[in-house]
């Protein structure tokens, strides 16, 4: 059935599998995706929900390196919200609610519109290797299918088994079934496998609720996007709504705990730290008598709700109960109870910078199979997996992106160098140069790039060139025009800050906290020079950065200059990591239990990050 | 999790489930659909259409009742036609493509928005039986939902298992699972069942087809549409082409026949017999050497195309090589392959004519479980069981709807009486009374009904209320109008026939064959009544069947009465059946195995027709 070889197969359509094929077919590549279900391409599996904090960078740089997740989220997007707004810009996160249907059927038209792409359903079973080369996939038919490299993007779906309190089925998602053959023949070939555990919570009927109960989270009122192509901004959006557990709902979900595979035993692997189960919070923060809610819409029509902070796999009666007296919820309807699913994984450790393996070559993995979590890793890990296998079999220099150029490069960097044992999610604080890594520049740091090596087009380079020349220039402005006490000493006053005596550069009164973009602006100067080079919000936002943060750009390369110089300082045996509170919880937990001998020990540790690493510097006196 | 007690449980979310959800909860039962997947509610699980021959009036007529399958066709509809329109309307049978995602998604919004209406995503694996009455079911995790009533949906999934040539797999549809335990229950009731079979073809991607090879489909050039409430007809349509295999297409298939589960005794079952696999159709039709495959697009945008006619279960390898020799299908690449997929049904004799069973109280029976094949079948049961469980739990009269009446009617008739050993799908030929039952007058002979059980709405009564005024009025009118020889003949001699010498009732004039309503447009009376009463193209036909057709109706009506007094006529033992080539295949090949002894027990035979009866009456003299 299938003459040609192809130039990759991808295995799986999740957000991991569908970026691999996009980026492998846009550089030339002949490229076949292999999914169990045609009709599930794209599929969120979880929450109906892209981006957040540190995620919705990275999907900026996927954006910027002309993947589709950011236009098929800005396509879907129900809301979009810029969180951390209040902060730095390097905190700036862009996050939207998306319609679920709408998502995928996104998904699966974008790579029928994009050449080079076929399509198969069938699972996949085995690999065809020769010597230690990957040359195709088998599939459940006993189809062999050839190509030159494969990418294994297979998710919850390798021996998937969900647990709903004692109950146990197989199955990728609730109603799909799991995908077996593959672990048990990577294992033959001496791969590491191990398991790993995530959880969903109830999905629930909207119309049972009561929303007057509950805080309305409505979306931004000017609100953003995430593609820097020309995808249309939200003019419309739906609300979220946030409500609380209380210690009464703890207490019924405690009664059901003799009877969660969490604690009964029956699940041993480790679920995502960040990502916790409502039965894990309770048990972890024993303190706390309320959690967060949020109430979450799964598109424009439906009447389908997703239950955020409330995933579980406590028995469905127990579900119930707890929900129940959840402000708001007195009347809830469940449409499906929450689960747990534990699956295989392949510690990461066995994968090189492109995300090919070390034991065979030509052979990829992206997404949850390397021991992540979250939409937004798998996507960007496909990406490049789908790069690097297109330059692997065209014999061209590999495509590696450095932890100060993208967190798509902390991330692999961090999963091949440090591995993982629970489901790694990225954090701004696992950037040690996130002031660099914005989302307002992920197109200047990786689209000229991607340009090069063949895959983001024309247009997106054009737009980002645009945007790069104007800010240039504005910023130029900035340095070389003077302003008028006259002027200048109004605004200052209005802003309650030190007025001055003499004219001097714009530059460094913009560059006083509280001045900004908008005060400038009423400069005639300033508004006659927007005017004259017609810049748009984007380079405005984009100037403004560079002039008033330039500051703390050059403070945060010196500080990892010093991070290098001081690593490989010892810790003493008997340090006591519980007295230092200013280290994250997970560092904590993770130092006290390896007990690394020198700070470069210690940053190797999945979860302890670069600020951790600060705090034991600047206690051990250095 | 579920604390009261539902009106209604549906199990099952297909075309007779969806039915069966909207009616009863329309008509104010608290119902629950439970489906193992709410994803796939309303999921076209074989070819992307609707209607068809005799199909097209069921669909009328579940519109007619108030069901949603007309208006959610329309809704999702890419190419609309009205087959046999060379013919008498009785014939006339309007047929859709349909955007396969759309149609679900519109089924599942269109059930969201109806009041009393919930939903539970899980398995059904038992029923709740109280003495001889279902009181609920019992889902896979072990919940108890109470119900007064229960219908059951299955379709395909009672431990459905797929074939494609010498592999098997369990599962409802591809990549989905199959459903266990309900059938093992039933049978330990004392219920029978059985196994049937049915198949899908290849889909295939349209981008690798060569069109300029096929013969173009195109919709109808004023396309109409299915529902008579206000829905939009189509401005914009997609094509369908058509091909065919030939000689060298069944070589090739023929080679893989020892592979076949058909044709190997893998598959015992029977399949549909008028939407047989391509193997089947070779084997029983050994002198043909060529077959028409249809080509479906899925949808507006997808790719996705859905080979009709070439269903087949024979191995990957050989679907593949085969359909390469059709013309047009040189390069064709497959998305998946055909496959054959056998499930449990229970004989429909077990059944009352409300769909009720006759051994469990208040439990019925729809769709495919019945032994039916064909989405408007299953839709048209679906609607009449959601019917009859609402008026049975509130001791209401049941709703039957007669031979004369509907071709619902007859459905249930024939399957209740007659039972089926194969899947059974409608036919014109199966109703006696056809020329009652045309597409056209649904609404007239079923909405007054539908209305005074409370499900049709007010709009829909006044709807076809207004249509049928103004058709009586404009028959009334030609019945008692006269035309002047100067004005009529012109038109008469235009058509060949014969002129007039003096004035009559236009009523006359108009009963010719070859004058349309067209040609009486043109007398200014005529269209002066037209004008004034704001009459619209729905009147003008339905007034134009009424006149025409007036003498038709009255014969069948006497034929029919004939048929009765005639019933119980004896046939020969030594009766050579194969004699009779007026005779459908099917109807000779059904007496030659079981030789009935009157005309009347000939009558009652699955798929021996009316007009086979007929036949059988002529030769034996009557």
């Amino acid at each position: 059935m299938f003459e040609k070889q192809y130039d990759v197969i991808v295995v799986g359509g999740g957000h991991a599998g569908a970026e691999a094929v996009a980026a492998a077919a846009n550089m030339g590549s002949k490229t076949l995706l292999v999914t169990m279900n045609l009709q599930t391409i794209g599929q969120m599996s979880c929450n109906p929900a892209m981006g957040g904090i540190a995620k919705g960078q990275i999907v900026r740089e996927i954006d910027a390196l002309g993947g589709y997740s950011g236009v098929i989220t800005d396509k879907s997007a129900i809301q979009f919200k810029m969180l951390n707004k209040s902060k730095g810009p390097a905190m700036w996160s862009p996050r939207a609610q998306n319609d679920r249907m709408r998502f995928a059927e996104e998904w699966r038209l974008a790579l029928e519109r994009t050449p080079n792409v076929d399509f198969y359903q069938e699972m996949v079973s085995g690999l065809l290797v020769e010597g230690d080369k990957v040359v195709g996939v088998r599939t459940s038919l006993g189809i062999d299918i050839k190509a030159k490299a494969v990418v294994l993007t297979n998710g919850t779906f390798l021996n998937g088994l969900i647990h709903i309190g004692e109950k146990q089925f197989g199955g990728g998602r609730a109603g799909e079934k799991a995908a077996t053959g593959i672990t048990e023949q990577l294992s033959d070939f001496g791969f590491e496998s191990g398991r790993m555990k995530t959880g969903t919570p109830p999905r629930v009927d909207g119309r049972s609720l009561d929303y007057s109960k509950m805080i309305v989270q409505p979306g931004d009122s000017n609100p953003e996007k995430f593609s820097y192509l020309n995808t249309q901004k939200l003019t419309e959006q739906r609300d979220c709504h946030m409500t609380h557990t209380s210690a009464l709902v703890h207490d019924l979900l405690r009664e059901g705990f003799d009877r969660s595979p969490m604690f009964n035993g029956r699940i041993k692997s480790i679920g995502p730290r960040y990502c916790p189960s409502i039965e894990d919070k309770i048990n972890r923060f024993a303190d706390k008598d309320a959690h967060q809610i949020f109430v979450e819409p799964e598109g424009w029509h439906t009447v389908e709700v997703y239950v955020n902070g409330f995933s579980t796999s406590l028995p469905e009666d127990v579900q119930y109960k707890a929900l129940k007296s959840v402000v708001g919820f007195e009347s809830v309807k469940f449409f499906r109870p929450g689960y747990a699913i534990e699956y295989d994984y392949f510690p990461p450790t066995q994968l090189k910078h492109t995300l090919e393996t070390k034991v065979i070559e030509n052979l990829y993995f992206a997404g949850q199979i390397n021991g992540t979590t979250g939409y937004e890793e798998a996507a960007s890990q496909g990406i490049m997996a789908g790069i690097n296998a297109h330059l692997k079999i065209n014999e061209k220099e590999s495509f590696i992106l450095k932890r100060d150029e993208a967190y798509i490069g902390v991330l692999i960097d961090d999963l091949i160098t440090k591995g993982t044992e629970e489901p790694y999610r990225m954090f701004t604080s696992r950037a040690e140069y996130r002031t660099l890594l914005r989302q307002d520049n992920a197109d200047l740091r990786l689209t000229p790039r991607s340009f090069d090596l063949g895959l983001a087009g024309e247009e997106r380079l054009k737009r980002m060139e645009k945007k790069l020349t104007n800010s240039d220039k504005f910023v130029e402005f900035f340095k070389t025009t003077s302003y008028t006490p006259e002027e200048m000493n109004p605004i200052l006053e209005e802003v309650s800050s030190a007025t001055v005596k003499q004219s001097d550069k714009m530059f460094k009164v913009f560059s006083r906290p509280k001045v900004t973009m908008e005060h400038m602006l009423r400069l005639a100067a300033v508004s006659d020079f927007v005017n004259e080079h017609e810049l748009d919000t984007e380079v405005l936002e984009q100037a403004e950065i560079q002039v008033k943060y330039s500051g703390y750009i050059a403070k945060e390369k010196n500080n990892a200059d010093k991070l290098l110089r001081l690593e490989n300082i010892k810790i003493p045996d008997d340090f006591d990591y519980r007295k230092l509170k200013s280290l994250s919880y997970e560092a904590r937990e993770k130092l006290e239990a390896i007990r690394p001998v020198t700070i470069s020990q210690a940053s190797r540790i999945s979860g302890v990050s670069p600020s951790d690493i600060s705090v034991l510097l600047v206690f051990l006196g250095r």
